[in-house]
């Protein structure tokens, strides 16, 4: 029997007609060639063409909007990312109309600070080591009283990423799976949340790890095997560097995800961002590359022929065009 | 008092409702950041996620099915092309399914050809002098009967290019100008027909031109003042690289089309392309880099602030991904 899960798909609800106002809607794509290769019917969806240029929009954005229902006199809004939340709170931040404060090791590459600022964030540096953003973080957001937005370990963000397969699932019923690439695990714990209510006969719902990212350990074991503090993978992937799941994350992927993974390495990902670039003429980052290339592999070939319609996030764009991973 | 024209708004009609069931009705794309950087509303309409990559699809397809209108019989199809127009009648013959042969100089690099065989093309290599190619397709049609598929200087074409002016006039009637890239001529005679004809209030209509293009030179002439044989420039923008406009686009555009012309340089334009794939997610060549640059140019800031919407055509996505001109 399952247990109650963090996030129910009400909350999805409400996040869709929260957030519909400001956000893209994104388009779907397919690709002729994309279907032979895989011997299946591929849906991509173009969560890279999304505001900001990442499905993270929709989880700041809701986060966001519900703090402000909560609270209607917040002085702002603060939280630690240097890449996609980042850009996410601080786009949102200027929607609602609030003040943002973005917290980043002072050793990140200034064009990633210049996209946060282009929001109007506030941006405070701090030093490398993967607990120094927390403290300053939480020491402004005490000091400030301002409310702090989790890039994937919290409801509001959760269900915010879930409006994509609300959407996804509008635009194409008839999806056998979904593959989603995992990094803390908001993206896929919000569209597994959303799928599995919407369609509790979807056949698969396939999860992609790293090497090293432990997934198929944790879920096996039943729990948290990850070592504190957070450990980043190594990739080139940064959108997926993350190696722990969030807590609310692993609850929900545990039991609403199928227990196989797929294990990508930059090689292929940086292959099939060439093919979605060349075939569809879309920029997308490593992350999403995860997906396609674990749509396009071998051992997607060789799973379940009754698996027909797959549907693939593009979770994102922002790639450096200045220095690509090949 | 205006000559006849080779190409009249009811065959660009004729030629939406020919190509319309095979093509894409390609969308819009619009940036805030662009708007601010050029001091207008800018309309960028996405023909890089046309079929094949390229507005090629659509004259190609037009003037492939007009053939088999008057020529039900007709054995195949011929062109010559190493580029966006050989993979647009290598898809198009497929669609109407005719045998189609491409002939390109034997020089050109592998992924070309593979992309021309990938539609299913014949293909045959010449060598490389300009006439090189008009010989061999010659020789080849006369053999075999086929009916040749001029790139850009044919009414059926130029008729199918149109349909973009028609479809971006249905999606953004208020546009005040439109920026096109100039080769031979085909896509900017077929979109100033029909956008004169549907607005003749258009305020401007905007030509590119690479130095050594000799357009305004042409222009003031009243004459075709371009060295046979044809030339091409010195551009990484090959899809731009024609010196000559043809002599049907010539004759259209001397009547149609804004006298002032804008002249990019590669930097300028790889500059361009960057800004697309950065703030838009999409893949467009340096051809679709050109409209962009001059959008966003210096001299185009300076001109009539009456012209409030434009629209940029992004003509194509065929780019190099492994070998990008940066």
């Amino acid at each position: 029997m399952m247990a109650e899960l963090p996030v129910v798909f009400s909350d999805i609800l409400k996040a869709c007609d929260r957030i519909a106002p400001y956000l893209h809607r994104t388009p779907i794509f397919t690709s002729s060639v994309a279907d032979e290769l895989s011997g299946r019917k591929l849906v991509f969806k173009a969560e890279n063409l999304q505001k900001t240029g990442s499905f993270k929009a929709r989880g700041a954005l809701n986060a966001i909007l519900s703090a402000k229902e909560r609270q209607p006199a917040l002085p702002g809004i603060i939280t630690h990312s240097s890449g996609n939340h980042g850009q996410a709170v601080a786009w949102a931040s200027k929607c609602v109309g609030l003040p943002s404060t973005v917290v980043v090791p002072a050793m990140v590459p200034e064009p990633k600070k210049a996209a946060i600022r282009g929001y109007e964030a506030h941006l405070v540096e701090c030093g490398s080591k993967p607990t120094d953003r927390y403290e300053t973080c939480d020491k402004l957001q005490k000091e400030n009283g301002y409310v702090f937005i989790p890039p994937y370990d919290h409801q509001d963000t959760i269900a915010g990423q879930g409006s994509i397969a609300v959407e996804l699932l509008e635009q194409v019923p008839d999806l056998d799976a979904i593959i989603v690439p995992v990094s803390g695990g908001g993206l896929s714990s919000g569209i597994a949340t959303a799928a599995k209510h919407l369609k509790p006969d979807i056949k698969s719902f396939f999860l992609l790890r790293r090497k090293g990212k432990m997934l198929t350990e944790c879920f096996k074991a039943g729990k948290r095997l990850w070592p504190n503090p957070p450990q980043y993978l190594k990739t080139k992937a940064e959108g997926i560097a993350t190696q722990q799941l969030g807590n609310l994350n692993f609850t929900i992927l545990s039991q609403l995800a199928e227990q196989e993974t797929f294990e990508m390495s930059d090689e292929e990902m940086i292959e099939a961002v060439k093919f979605i670039m060349r075939r569809m003429k879309l920029v997308v980052e490593m992350a999403a590359g995860a997906s396609v290339s674990a749509a396009l592999s071998e051992k997607m070939k060789n799973m379940d022929p009754a698996i027909r319609k797959v549907g693939v996030i593009l979770c994102g764009g922002n790639i450096d065009v200045d220095h690509l991973p090949w």
